[in-house]
């Protein structure tokens, strides 16, 4: 077996033997395959694509390409949610409670993130004193005990995909479905899930600009998740609009604590809802997605969710009181509002520029190594639909630097649009996908 | 500009300006441009092509990667000729003196090259004391004394087409007509033609093995000639069978000498001449292509370009003699004969089987390090369509290793096929390309 004619095998059109495919991740993570060889190969992908075998066998390779955690001692099904990304995106704050809450070990490893705003281990760090690295021994104890733990991701997890990740995002090779979907599903695997729960997002805000596009990679995933044994369901959610009101690291812990104690916004809790249901149909909790649905809507009604996430907080070395007081969260030194030119209604808030307008104010990070300033942010006021009128608030920008919230305002204003006519509102999920 | 945002542009479909594709290969040719993006970029041509106009742009820059040949002191229209590579192809040993006894003068950089038997500088080697490098002065002023000089490509010509042509080679990408069609003629440009004769091998021992394909490269060639201002034409000619008899460096030197002098194999001849005769015509030396055969005829029949050959000899260090008393070129130790197991028609010969056969000689370069042994070969003793009987002598091999004349001997008789029945000969000259 030789490089040269894998890639031509597979530019030709071939369909690798699983074999072949060990051959190639195997190599690639030695580097006796080199960089320049793997980017005419993800080329290749590209242009011809990956049979759900070959995609499934990659998966498992990038899986096994380094360490794997076992989440065996922890009893239970362990169901994984991961988010495709988008603006606004707190699910996982309230997903993770929400389900541990319904009974559902949660042992999860979460990323910081480059985008718009921190990743879920970011805004954990909004509590004061909240640790984000334990020792193997702590988590799982964590876990047992409190039924909850999310950590930063450690060790050396899949690192086929982190070397073949950084190479794509060089060589114009991102935008292959076989190869995110592979990237994103071998990560859940190495990390020890036996189920695993994906929020596609799709719009302005997010990688996958239209239905068919996020269609194809949930599909694609889902397929992942059949051939390899663990069972996979991916909502389709929207992002041409952000998730709820706000943007930013500790406003986004302020919202999902207001999900978490009933009295959060109704699209960010319907989502958080509609995935921990689902994750309680994977883990053979329920049996009905209506069932599932209402027995976590309890959970938030009845305190049990923010009690569990106040609990996880205290047993990561952060004062539950903050949960119950998310006032004392730290804030940002000033804020500024954006008013109405005009009266109408909103046909369209734009996720992605006003993505854009939280970087501005350092929320989120530009390369690894930028420091994200977990206080800044926006809040809106409105979701696409709503009627303004000319002089009300539309958005207050939370900055610690004027200049930059001057910069942030124009270009939240840039990104909504009112016209005279009433419009529609926006569906909040697409499609949910399973395999058949 | 990033070679990040061009790879995509590519992939996608997208056409380039001038100074991108100026941006790519000047980043490559001084390294800013790593081989992995390189690599992807290439595989996205070969998806998605480019343009006459990207092609001939892309020609250019390689061109211009390194030195370049100014041939301007040469008096007269300087036309190159370059052979896309075959078996028993030696043509320029041919062609070059017979042109130069027309008249047209000849300043000709040739290589060594990889294949089934050296280069035409190998070939020239055959020649005791012959020398391949000459200094720019002595070249110069041998063809303005001769009007033809042969030397070994000195200097750092087409550095970018090194470079990209030895990266495609191990990733798959070789295969691109764009690619193809600009490394050949970047090298003729850069190597200072007014014009260009490309002869298209096509068949089994070629690198295109069908018509349509040779047809696409000729036809790419063509257009980058076209849109440099450098008149090309391409003769697409068979390569499925060997060209005339003699297969190995010093076997091939004697067999262009029986042309030069009047008696060498018909399809040898004709290919020659028709070469040459479109040589003459880029030229401007004659307007009809009947005429140009003709004298080009003539000067195989009265003694002058045989005597143009000698004269080149003499000049770069070799002994005339030897161009009329052929015999005393170098020979190898053994001869061996493979004999036909039956009487019939011969059907095929393989071209590529019988090169593999000279490779296992030792008449070609596995590797740019491998030395060859420039008196070993085969002569055929026939064409295809051609009646043999049974006993007859097939193949003459020429060698210095019994076991390697056996080996060769073997891989020739898989490479012939007799048949009951009279089949029909094989053309010899498919098409002209020519701008239209």
């Amino acid at each position: 077996m030789n490089m040269v004619d894998l890639i031509a095998k597979k530019r030709d059109g071939g369909v690798y033997a699983p074999e072949e495919i060990a051959f190639i991740i195997r190599g690639y993570t030695d580097g006796s395959i080199p960089d320049y060889q793997m980017s005419a190969w993800a080329m290749a992908v590209f242009f011809q694509g990956m049979t759900p075998q070959e995609t499934a066998e990659l998966t498992l390779q990038m899986a096994e390409s380094g360490e794997q955690l076992d989440l065996s001692p922890i009893p239970g099904c362990k169901v994984d949610k991961h988010s495709t990304g988008g603006v606004g995106d707190k699910t996982t704050l309230i997903v993770a409670p929400l389900v541990a809450a319904a009974g559902i070990p949660v042992a999860k490893m979460s990323g910081r993130g480059l985008g718009f705003s921190g990743g879920t281990i970011d805004k954990l760090e909004s509590f004061p004193g909240f640790q984000v690295e334990l020792s193997r021994d702590q988590f799982f104890q964590q876990v047992r005990d409190a039924g909850l733990a999310i950590i930063g991701q450690s060790g050396n997890l899949t690192p086929a995909d982190k070397k073949l990740y950084a190479l794509r995002d060089v060589t114009a090779t991102v935008e292959a479905v076989p190869l995110i979907a592979s990237s994103i599903m071998s990560k859940k695997i190495a990390a020890g899930a036996d189920a695993i729960l994906l929020d596609v997002k799709v719009g302005r805000g997010a990688f996958m600009k239209t239905l068919d596009q996020a269609n194809e990679l949930a599909q694609a995933m889902v397929q992942i998740g059949h051939n390899v044994g663990r069972q996979t369901v991916a909502v389709i959610s929207d992002m041409n609009q952000p998730l709820g009101f706000a943007v930013g690291n500790a406003l986004e812990v302020k919202e999902a604590i207001a999900v978490l104690s009933g009295q959060g916004p109704r699209d960010v809790e319907d989502l958080a809802l509609t995935i921990g249901a689902h994750m309680l149909l994977l883990a053979g909790q329920e049996t009905e997605l209506e069932a599932a649905y209402q027995r976590l809507q309890t959970m938030l009604q009845n305190g049990k969710a923010l009690a569990k996430l106040a609990e996880m907080v205290q047993a990561q070395g952060g004062d539950p009181a903050f949960v119950y007081e998310p006032d004392r969260l730290p804030q940002a030194a000033y804020t500024r509002q954006l008013l109405a030119s005009r009266s109408g209604y909103l046909s369209q808030m734009d996720a992605e520029k006003i993505g854009q307008a939280a970087v501005l104010l350092g929320a989120g990070r530009v390369t690894k190594e930028t420091p994200i300033d977990l206080t800044v942010g926006i809040l809106l006021n409105n979701k696409v639909g709503d009627a303004v009128e000319k002089g009300g608030v539309l958005a207050e920008i939370h900055a610690n630097d004027l200049g930059k919230a001057e910069q942030a305002i124009k270009k939240i204003e840039s990104a909504l649009e009112i016209v005279d006519q009433s419009s529609s509102t926006q569906r909040l999920i697409y499609d949910v996908v399973s395999a058949s």
